[in-house]
């Protein structure tokens, strides 16, 4: 946490966040992620690597368990890397984002953690459960419309001096979110396919740009919501596209109604990544149920999704699979639903 | 799996096994425990060591999740260690055993990588998750009464020549449950207070053995549910007690209705153990519902039984806690009633 900031991730932040339009050198690189992975040792668990019997003979899958990481998400090591790289003058102006819940509780414990404030706009319909989980670790909370967060977050930086931390739109949070990529190809040295969540785009950016640069053959599949596919779309087309959040709002995994990936997002996986799959929502259901009752950890709809893209767009490549599970906080209720296969 | 075993769990296994009235000589030693350990390393998974938010500031809980394990339950320890301590002639004969079902899983599967012959005797009882789960390791399962299990055995040993090993009463077994007090020790070196559940003894007698001769100031505590409350009867009697199992099959937590703990257990349990407390059913069944929320972890009614012995015992002791969640494998319809409340 105390080391020094790397000084390509410095200046990226220093600037404008690398666009479309950049050349791959603004990529976040493995040494980025590296460095990333000294600078949270400590603070954030080396997660599981399950095997399950979800999978094929020759397509076995594992499941990485980020449900366990500190917090209940993966999110946690994007937030302690960004908040490790603010400078003085940064740590005593705090920091502000707009999250749908993960990313909120894992800036609010960074900054706690750093003696830093944090304020975190919530979508009105965050789960009570990640709601309350935010606020026990210290950050103010202020509930707006999903359609609002991005000026509201603007209008409170304006305000308050406070530094802006993009759940995803951030080569410091892409960096950080990357040590989950390391940690794959860790323990999995021979893994031939990896299945990761997208919404922003943080988690796949970071996870695709840890293995490429050593593992060009391991195949990286973006996994949506058919009803929060805005990335499929794009990938397919050439062209970033963007939903109305009306739209994705519709999906059961409330962690992916981005409504686009970011922008340095979308660079990062329109040069790394292989594929981006849909899956639909009874497949999310039911890779869940499957999840919890096989693998015996709790994940979330939008933790399961992978397992979903792998479950229904596994048959084209064989060799071990990997399904990050991003997330495990899920209100009692729907667990039971989803469970209950209601 | 392949170095050769140690004399002294040779000769103990070679005799009678250790009673009450033996001397302290055969208790399972740490270096037993180590020795252990190095055997089945790499057939096992080193479980996390999870913090939750269910304890106090005084007495932090952490949960040591051997739900995780291979299997679901930290029997493949005890089962592994034992196969390999089989010589060319008993391998030869095949094995057999009496289970409710995480030790049958645990010696199929540890006899099938050996390729060992394994017959299991269940009660008729047993979840169809952990009949399903022994018949999918290759072993031929027998259904019994419970109250006949001990002489079907006694019967199949007889007819096959077959090797008896006890999910409980064996140095062997002992030793490799014993493992996870290294692992408990080795991620949590401050530890003060360990909750262990009880059935037969295995898990208790091997964890109290691999911490007591380095961490003597350690509190190590059996948990049995009050239904199944033999081995709390006969601690705080200074003699074994042994219940019928129309008593003890009245509890929820499926994996500890054994009548009583075997014979070297006590021994151990007497010499090593510090108290044995006991749980209600609603205390059980409120405690997995705080795993698996809080942790993220699938237990099943057995596993939770430690956690609750902190949550109602846990105040006589401050420092901290680490209750051992001892297999995950839960029929989803007790889960769904128990994360329902019902």
């Amino acid at each position: 946490m105390d080391l020094p900031p790397t000084d390509s991730l410095r200046s990226a932040r220093g600037g404008d966040l690398p666009g479309a339009g950049d050349s791959a050198s603004v990529l976040v690189s493995r040494a980025d992620i590296v460095a990333a992975a000294q600078r949270i040792d400590g603070a954030i668990r080396h997660t599981p690597m399950l095997s399950t019997t979800l999978g094929s003979d020759d397509a076995p899958l594992w499941v990485k368990a980020e449900c366990l990481q500190i917090g209940g998400a993966f999110k946690l090591r994007g937030a302690l890397n960004a908040i490790s790289l603010l400078d003085a003058d940064e740590r005593a102006r705090g920091v502000v984002t707009h999250s749908s819940g993960n990313h909120a509780q894992a800036l609010a414990r960074a900054a706690r953690l750093a003696g830093v404030d944090a304020t975190v706009l919530m979508p009105q319909q965050t789960p009570a459960v990640k709601q309350r989980a935010t606020l026990a670790q210290g950050a103010r909370v202020v509930l707006v419309d999903i359609a609002d967060r991005v000026a509201e977050t603007e209008r409170i930086q304006a305000e308050t001096g406070a530094v802006f931390i993009s759940p995803y739109d951030d080569p410091a949070i892409i960096a950080g979110q990357g040590t989950v990529g390391l940690e794959i190809l860790a323990d999995l040295p021979d893994v031939a396919n990896v299945y990761v969540p997208v919404s922003g785009g943080g988690l796949l950016s970071g996870v695709a740009a840890a293995i490429k640069p050593v593992a060009a053959h391991v195949r990286i599949v973006g996994v949506e919501p058919e009803l929060a596919g805005d990335l499929a779309e794009g990938f397919a087309s050439g062209t970033r596209a963007v939903w109305d959040t009306a739209l994705t709002g519709r999906t059961i995994a409330d962690g992916l109604r981005t409504p686009s990936v970011g922008k340095a997002n979308w660079h990062h996986i329109m040069e790394l990544v292989d594929d981006v799959v849909t899956v639909s929502e009874d497949a999310i259901r039911s890779a869940m149920r499957a999840v919890i009752l096989d693998a015996r950890v709790v994940c979330e709809p939008s933790g399961a999704v992978a397992v979903a893209g792998y479950l229904e767009h596994g048959s084209v490549s064989t060799g071990p699979a990997v399904a990050v599970l991003s997330g495990g906080n899920v209100e009692p209720a729907l667990l039971i639903d989803v469970l209950a296969g209601r």
